[in-house]
């Protein structure tokens, strides 16, 4: 982790800023521009709690304690080591335990974390990182409670399931859900530093493991062509071996390794580069246009309503002639072979997909849909300025004959939150 | 308001951003640099209301209507008007009337808000910018409903009190308490426009406009002289007039625009090109340092608060050789001839000034205190590194003995927050 900033009046060493002022005529008005900068690292590493890995210590004895929110499954698995790692290296740790269930994103849960940090609890100076350790539920909203404590405070990430790891854990996106709209409230604030150690993987529930497949399969499909083909040739084993963590060989590790590191990379290179989501070009919002709406309404796990969405899209790309029919069937394919679901009947609520439209419409800054779909290939991508109701439905209905090929209609495995409840 | 951003993709007009990104060795770590910028405007308005003036107009008629949050005091006074300024301009406008007392500065109030702007309301697009009518409670929460939104939209600021128009208006500074510590929980997120209508000034409640004038006193005495001067002859007219609202001729008017004018200069100067607040010499902290703890324990209306602790600071500078007697002076005068306090006998806890110390200098950042203290005369300011508690112990004393030679021992007219409860 190097510093950004080493000034005697910095606030922090990771965040500077700068700024210029201009007077209007007469005396009467004022215009400032503002700059703020900040720096991110993403790091793979083995064995994250193993006393010999340096990482955790190089951060927390400098800071003279470590001060961390922890997801309560990841504590109950991992808690021990967690805590023998900071007692090795004779550094003081205070930890906050909380469930993190998706009702649980919500200001109330940031508020008691904020709590815990501030004055009411461990009175963390403002550039002293924080340990955030979990899946993204708990990603979400500690880094939102790490935004908020002192209006930035800086954390440390340890993303523990595979959504966490590889998008939500080194992503600048913390959020609660809204009342009638997931995600609606929250913060850009980046960790400073991401831990991805696949070994923590060993024990994630299946289902979860699964979704987060979805995230990998997503950048994939419309960003890196190769990361495609490894997904083809090693994502079910990748699956089976919880990242080659439960079984396999060397090799399969090296891929696992690579799939990893292939997903940062396409992650980082458009979202850390687009920080504060100034920009809607995003690859990465590939199967988040509809799902926003669809995802809740069907009770589906976030991993199988992207799957859904991007297989659906994928037809839509066909309609519009950016991408053959080959390529749609190889992403259908592709997440069939890891268990997500590629179709579901929601999709057919035409009026439901219309109103996710709008809304996420307005929520992209409203000149336009800037739905992402694959385009001259699967790796590549462009985006929809708007879709007709019509080019929807039928693309809808395309879709859903397609799927009816298959002798399940397209579902996933242990495709719904309930199903993933007794974690 | 002129945008900063123009670009088929962009999420908004009013900010842009960019970054870079570079791999570590053997493919295991990433680094991404990112940065933000922002544009913020301030402006001098005369009769904001009047559909003569365009500000508003020039607005939201692009945007088709005017979705607005208004403290409830500000509708019952001047609701009336703005509802007729936008009728005059056939402009639609959804308003949310909201009460904005101390202890409505907190995140249920904050989600009610965001609740309206959102999705269980107006479902804003994310390029629509709010319109934020009221005084600094409202400005620090609406505001800060407007930063968690869609994770930031943009809002248009009429501050309607003396503070919010020259200071928590601009400010990028959102805000709610924390259960132990004054605006623990925010976001920094400047309006896109200012607005400063001092007509408005003429139903404000004396208390108010007397501590607002504290925040002025306050930008005088570390940053502008001239202004300091300009108060002096003129300040305790302004207070009468309510900044030549309800008396006084055109010339005092033209004083009450140029101290106004002053005012936003140097707080724009200063925390405009230090708008996330990454350094920590900040003359506009003078007066916000033991303040934070003494102010609630206290009960004192924010203004006088910081006007002890100025006047404190003062003296302390005299200990420090930083100013000389006659300058401190010239700063009781002022503030006196104000109806500030200078004096209270909170500030001889010397625990509770200790223990405010520990919390600012951990807010801070943790380096050191930076306490801001006049140097050199008024008008110019440094930052102390640390106060020894015998320095402070013996400021404290020479104070307190100097605030005995008034026959009030240094209080102020109304300084108590249960003073203007009634408003
Ligand atoms: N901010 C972003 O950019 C972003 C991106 C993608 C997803 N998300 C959000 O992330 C959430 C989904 O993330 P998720 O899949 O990690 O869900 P999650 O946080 O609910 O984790 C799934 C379950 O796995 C448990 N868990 C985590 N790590 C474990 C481990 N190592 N071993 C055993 N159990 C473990 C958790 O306790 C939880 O019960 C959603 O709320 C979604 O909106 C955010
Ligand atoms: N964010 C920042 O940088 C910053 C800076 C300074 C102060 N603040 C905060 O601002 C708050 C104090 O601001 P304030 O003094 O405006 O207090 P306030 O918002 O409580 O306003 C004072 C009273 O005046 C009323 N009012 C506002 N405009 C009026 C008008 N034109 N006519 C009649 N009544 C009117 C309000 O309804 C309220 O009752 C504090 O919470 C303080 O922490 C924030």
């Amino acid at each position: 982790m190097t510093a950004l900033h080493v000034d005697k009046y910095a606030t922090s060493p990771h965040y500077s800023g700068s700024g210029s002022i201009r007077c209007g005529s007469g005396r009467r008005s004022l215009t400032v521009d503002a700059t703020f900068d900040l720096r991110s690292e993403v790091r793979l590493v083995d064995g994250v709690f193993d006393p010999a890995t340096p990482d955790l210590a190089e951060v927390y004895r400098p800071a003279g304690r470590c001060v961390a929110i922890v997801d309560a499954t990841v504590d109950r698995l991992h808690g021990r080591a967690l805590r023998a790692y900071f007692a090795a290296h004779d550094i003081p740790l205070e930890t906050m335990v909380c469930r993190a269930l998706e009702e649980d994103k919500n200001l109330d849960a940031v508020c008691r974390m904020a709590g815990f940090l501030g004055s009411d609890g461990c009175d963390l100076a403002r550039d002293e990182p924080v340990l955030v350790v979990g899946g993204g539920v708990l990603t979400d909203t500690a880094g939102l409670a790490c935004a908020l404590l002192n209006r930035r405070t800086p954390y440390v990430m340890i993303g523990t399931s595979v959504v966490s790891a590889v998008d939500a854990g080194p992503s600048p996106r913390t959020c609660v859900n809204g009342t009638l709209m997931k995600n609606a409230l929250g913060a850009y604030h980046p960790p400073v530093l991401t831990l991805v150690d696949r070994a923590l993987f060993a024990t994630l529930a299946p289902e979860h493991l699964r979704h987060g497949m979805a995230e990998i399969v997503k950048m994939a499909a419309v960003d890196d062509e190769e990361l495609f083909g490894r997904l083809q040739r090693h994502g079910r084993a990748l699956l089976d071996t919880r990242f080659a963590t439960t079984g396999g060989g060397p090799e399969l590790a090296a891929v696992a390794d690579e799939v990893l590191f292939r997903s940062l990379y396409a992650y980082m290179r458009h979202e850390g580069t687009n920080m504060f989501e100034t920009r809607q070009d995003r690859p990465h919002a590939y199967g988040h246009t509809w799902s926003t709406k669809f995802e809740p309404v069907a009770g589906l796990l976030h991993g199988h309503a992207v799957a859904v969405e991007m297989a659906l899209t994928a037809t839509l790309a066909t309609l519009v002639g950016w991408l053959d029919t080959d390529g749609r069937d190889a992403l259908l394919a592709l997440c069939r072979d890891l268990g997500l679901a590629v179709h579901h009947p929601v999709i057919e609520d035409l009026e439901l997909m219309k109103v996710a439209q709008e809304t996420v419409r307005r929520k992209r800054g409203g000149s336009a849909l800037w739905a992402v779909a694959p385009r001259g290939g699967l790796g590549r991508c462009d985006y929809l300025a708007e879709v007709e109701d019509s080019l929807l439905a039928e693309a809808v209905d395309r879709h859903r004959a397609r799927c009816r090929e298959f002798p399940d209609g397209g579902g996933g495995l242990g495709m719904y939150l309930r199903d993933a409840r007794w974690t």
